[in-house]
Formats: structure tokens, sequence, C-alpha cells
């Protein structure tokens, strides 16, 4: 059984929004034990719309598509949809109620083009849209399925989670996907190949593992479709375990702000920040995942040397003769922001993230971390490249990196 | 003139990662006046791979496929291509003196693997990669460009800058891509839309207006192809102007973020915030703007309540009183955080984030933003949904926007 998805929209296609539909989506069904073949995405145009259906009820079992349904002229989903099945539009009582209901409880008046979502192919099965004005549509035709959803975020999860993967999963018997995965550090994507050779050659056909580089850590991912596979999996695992051994994060496909949180938790250590150049993004990071604050004191982001100076009190002299970016300074944040925050555990970073800002001795890219825990220090300099957003989100995924193995090493 | 691009990786059809590189060769090539009729994601499977450039010649002239190019086994874009070409691999001395002048600057040794990457099709142009060991290959067939880079961004982004997009251009002659963008907020999508009815049913039909909801705002593009409309633009830009302006916040299509940083340049005002549910997410969202550290003095997470206490210094016993999530503490928050990192504006945000933490009087989704600009400040309450990553970035855009509009007031 496979899937295909069909984003829709030419905000998608310009490039005024990056699609994160399509990767939740995937997750979650490969998750359930489906297969996603193909994301075809197209714009808000019947006949690419239309050509893309066609292709993809060729190759696939079932079609989701998300987007072009909202009350607006430029949405044609649903329009569309009645032209490629042959079907009309009839108004629904049903949508209606569910609407008015949604607008109750938001306050929100009802006008004529929110009344118009009312209207629904006839011969199709609707599902009620618990989060939003546009309904879903669930077409089934010569042992095909296709649904269309709303393509806003958060009204296509409630439906995927509550009606449509329930759904699937009553349709088909959904294949397991046997998954396991390494985060690797410290080493390239070509080190790790070449000494993963006699392991890959070695590998049952049927199973396959993959490379995943990004900002400096590497995700490597063992699979295999069916349950039939699992003691092999298991076996596999283990010969891959012992290989990965000295460059080793943790074995999950976890963020590793997870990963740094459950082993905060389980020590019972607390943590605070001092960020200069990631500028709160490791406070960010550490604080996306729920229940954060078990751990999580606070932190100060120190952008300008006054506030380093004032608030995180450095003396002006050593900023003056180190410069900010040195060892001294990210060592004298990391104690100073642990002390105020009575923290276990803290995390310092500056750097300089660019574009400009660079000198020949510190270039653009270079980056102090120290990580401290209880009356240890660790402090590492880091030299990425010459992009601002990729110098943030490395320094970032060190500075938590650094921290997670400082915590592995206490007893 | 039609451009598709072809993302080719597991890793995104099992949703490990999120293709961000399509939105951002979108973006670029619609600025350089390219259309993109469709993106297709496929795995690293030949068969699919062959199948998506199949359909992707038929209906685009140039086919931009990124990823699968990596050293390791799991890469099959360079063999499926060659099959699919009837082209054979020979060894380039140039890729590999350009791989090795990388790994010089970076000290990393050659390993075999990625020797084999100077391994290239025969019959194709090969552009030197000038972020990493994978060579860019450009085929010519036919009237049709297919051109197969690395999908590592910052790998993607350096030959789309310095080389793709420059040679499409010498090859095509763009048609301009027009386009004007208005940044709304208070309003919902269906009561925009039926406040633009009338100026949409007059619009010339070779004009389209697309809406784009993004938590809490809503962002307006009307758009053309061809520079023979541009005056045809700048008249329907002034009737919708007149029709937003009570909701418009910017006529572009920046961040806000960058938004609020230039309107805090060009009145020469500094800031700071002091982030409690939102975690570093503002001062991480400011700081991503290059040149930030013009404005932006730093900012304090205050996630528990005892660094409320000794870091702002905020009464515990109104704390225990009003509320860690009110209208005094945000207020002392902000007027704190702005004296003691001496700016002149500050940004304050105190809410619950969730999934937990809620209770009958303050929900899950509860969030007081207060904004201070020199003597001034402005409170308010929001009340938005149940999804922890949902709620923090909500918060972070009303509190942008809600010092935009204060910076926008001051004279």
């Amino acid at each position: 059984m496979k899937i295909e998805i069909i984003p829709v929209g030419d905000e998608i296609l310009i490039g005024q929004i990056t699609d994160t539909n399509s990767a939740w989506m995937a997750d979650k069904l490969t998750r359930k034990g489906f297969e996603i073949n193909a994301i075809t995405t197209v714009g808000d145009c019947a006949q690419d719309i239309i050509g893309a259906i066609d292709t993809a009820l060729l190759r696939a079992d079932v079609v989701l598509m998300t987007g072009g349904v909202g009350p607006t002229k430029d949405d044609i989903t649903k329009k569309t949809l009645c032209e490629y099945f042959q079907d009309q539009l009839i108004f629904s009582e049903d949508v209606l109620k569910n609407i008015e209901q949604l607008f109750a409880r938001k306050k929100y008046t009802l006008n004529e083009l929110t009344r118009n979502q009312a209207f629904v192919p006839e011969n199709c099965f609707v599902i009620q849209n618990k989060a939003g004005t546009a309904p879903i549509l669930w077409f089934e035709r010569k042992n095909k399925i296709l649904v269309s959803m709303p393509g806003v975020p958060f009204e296509m999860k409630t439906a995927m989670n509550n009606e449509i993967i329930p759904r699937l999963q009553k349709h088909f018997l959904p294949v397991d996907y046997l998954k396991c995965s390494f985060l690797v550090s410290g080493i390239t994507e070509s080190a790790l190949a070449l000494l993963l050779t006699g392991f890959e050659n070695r590998l049952p056909a049927n199973f396959s593992l993959a490379y995943l580089p990004s900002y400096g850590l590497i995700r490597l991912r063992l699979s295999a479709w069916g349950n039939e596979n699992l003691s092999e999996l298991e076996l596999q695992k283990e010969k891959l375990k012992q290989l990965l051994e000295h460059i080793l994060i943790d074995e999950s496909d976890k963020p590793i702000e997870t990963i740094l949180g459950e082993k905060l938790r389980s020590k019972k250590l607390s943590i605070s920040v001092a960020e200069s150049c990631t500028g709160g993004n490791i406070a960010h990071r550490i604080t996306l995942v729920p229940g954060s604050s078990d751990y999580f004191e606070g932190g100060i982001v120190s952008y300008s040397n006054s506030i380093k100076t004032n608030v995180l009190n450095i003396n002006s002299a050593t900023i003056e003769k180190q410069g900010a970016v040195s060892e001294e300074v990210v060592e004298l944040m990391a104690k100073h922001i642990s002390k105020t925050m009575q923290t276990d555990c803290s995390i310092a970073v500056s750097g300089i993230a660019g574009p400009d800002g660079g000198t020949p001795e510190k270039p653009v890219g270079t980056v102090w971390i120290c990580t401290q825990l209880h009356n240890k220090i660790v402090t590492q300099k880091y030299q990425f490249g010459t992009s601002r957003e990729e110098n943030i989100n490395r320094a970032t995924n060190m500075a938590i990196l650094q921290m997670i193995e400082m915590v592995n090493r206490e007893v």
C-alpha cells in the first residue's frame, strides 16, 4: 500500500512558505506502518492539480491532498475535485452546524464566504473539521482513496490524528516499518561510511542504512519493512552499535534538546544558559521540549558587550583585552550564569555569527562554547562557516551536544 | 519557461527531515523571474527517480534535482542519471583537485569514498562544488536542462547562487514576476476576503491575489507575470492599500523581526526582552536578522518563578498573589528589563505554553504580552490554542507585532 501526498498552493511554489505539513504527515504515517512513495507539490491551478492527481492515482493507493480549501477566491481544490470526479456541490447542514459551533466558541461572526464552506461534493464522505471551517472530503473510487484536507497545520494535524489515520488503519493492514536510529558526532559522513563498509556489505538485502547529516550531527537509520525482520534487526543493531561506540551520542532519532532534557531529569540536574551569538536559540530549543520547566531555570542573552559587563558581571578590562569571543569570557559567562540562576549546569556561547564582524584572527564562524557541571568546566573553540543561520544552528547543536557529553560522564 | 524541482531522499518521505531547500530555491528563482510549476519529492529508489524525471521533462523545461549525491551507499542519484541518459562514469582529475583543496582547507583526510565523488558521467557539464565534495552535474538534452546538485543546504545554496542561476539566466530570458505584498493582522481570513470581494471581482484576469495566514498574521500577495503589467499593478496596489489601511502592518513580505529591526534602526531605538513561555524565541527571532546587534542589547529568559524574583527583581508576593501569568508580572518584567539593559524599548511575555500547567481560570494558551517604549506601556492578554509549538510561535509573532505598532505610533 502506497501513499502520495499532494500539497496545493502557489505560496509553496513561489517559496513564500516552507511546506512543513508533508514532513509531519510523512513522519506520522511512517510510524503507523504506511509507506509514502512521493510528495508532489502543485500550484492553485486546476490543470496542474488534475495532472498531479492523475499521476498519483497511477502509482499510489491513497492520495492525501492538503491546501487550497480556504474561503477565498484563490482556493480551488474543492471545485477542481468536483470537476475531476464529475460531481456537483450540495449544501451540507451538518457542515454549517459545525462551523457555527466553532465560530460561537471563538466569538467570530459568520459571513457569507464562511457559509459557502458548507458546500460539499455530493458523492463523497464528509468529515467534520474540528479546528476550522473547511470540511475534509474523502473520496473512494475503484479501490483508491483520495482525501482533501486543509493546509493550515493545526487543522491538518487535528484531522489526520483524529479521523484520517484511524480510517486508513481500518481500510488497510499497515506493514510495520522497523527502524532504529543512532545519533553520532565528531566524524565526517565519508569517514563514517568507510567505518561501516564491511557492515553495509554484509547487511541483508531487505535492510537499508541511511545517513542524515545536519549541522555537525549525523543520524543513522537502519530500517526494514515487516515484523518478520524484527530479530534480524536486533542482531544488526547490536553489530552497528559496537562499531559506533566511540562516536555514539544516543540510540534514538529524538531532537538533541529532548535527549539533554531526559538526561538532566534522570540525574536531577538543573540548567541555565548564557548566550551571545546564538541569541536565545539554545534557550528556545531547550524550552521547545514539553516539561522543560522541570530542569531549565532560565537564561541571559548578552548580545552587547555592555550587557556582558553590567548583567553578567564580566570585567570590561577582560573583554577589552581578550575580546568578547574568547576562552576567558565564555568561561566567565558560564560560571556567572550558574551562580546567578543557582543551577547545577550551564552552557555559555560567544562567537561571530556573521555576515559581518569577523577579523583575520577571529573570522566569521569562530565560536567558543563552555559547558559547566558543578565544579567542572569544558571549553572548546569551534570554527564554522560564513552563513549566519548555519552558524547559529551549528553553535546551538554543538553546545547542547557538549552538555550532553558532560552529563553522560557525570556519575 | 517552467522549472520543476525534484528533491531526492528517503529521509524526506519518512518525515525525518523537513525539505527546506525547495522553498529557498523557489523563492530565489521566482525573484529572478523563473516559474516553478511543481516540486516532486521521491525516495532513494532508481525506479521512482526515473519516473519523476520522465514526468518532469514532459511538463517542464528545466529540472533541478537535489540530494542523493553523497559518498555513501544510499546515495544513488548519480548512478541513476547515468542509467537514464545511457552514459558512463569517468574519473575527473578536476573534481579530485577541487575536493583536495576543500579538504586541505578543512584539515580533513581524503579517503576512498570521498575520492569516488570524482567519478562523473562522461556526457555532462561538470560544475565544481565550492562547499562540498559532490560535483554538480548539468545535462542538456533536446532543449531541456537537468541539473543534479547536493541536498546539503549550504552546498545547494552556494551552487545555486554562484553557478546555476547565472547559467539559467544566460540560457533563458526570464519573464518578470511582479508582486506586491501586504502584511495584515487582527482580522480572520474570511472577513478579509469579504472586505476585498469588490476589489477581487474587478481585478484584471491576469492578476492574482493570494492569502497566506500564519500564526495570527495574514500575508496578501498581489501578482502578475510580465513587465507590461507594471503600471496596472501600481494602480491595483493603491486600491488595495486603501482597503487595508486600518489593519495594515507593512507593505512587504519581510519577516516581522526584520520589519521591527528596520523601524528600530531608523528611529535609533534600542531594545531588550524578558521572556517566560516563549523561552528565548523572541530573542532568537530578533537576532536571526543580520546586524541586529545595532539595536538589540540582550534579554533574560526567566523560565522559573525564582528567576523572575532573583534576576528580574519581581516581588515574590506579587507572583504569589497575581500568578506569574498576569498583567502585573508581565509589566514588571518589561519595566525591569529595559531598566537593567538600559534600552528604549522592551518586550515581556508570560504565559502557559502547554501541554500542561493550565487551570480553569488560566487555560493553556493564556499569554500576557507587555511592550514598553520610554515611559509608555501597552499590555494585552491573548488566548491561543492547546499546541505548545503553536503557542510559542503565536506569542512570539504577537509580541513582535505589538512592539512594531508601538514604534509606529512613536513620532
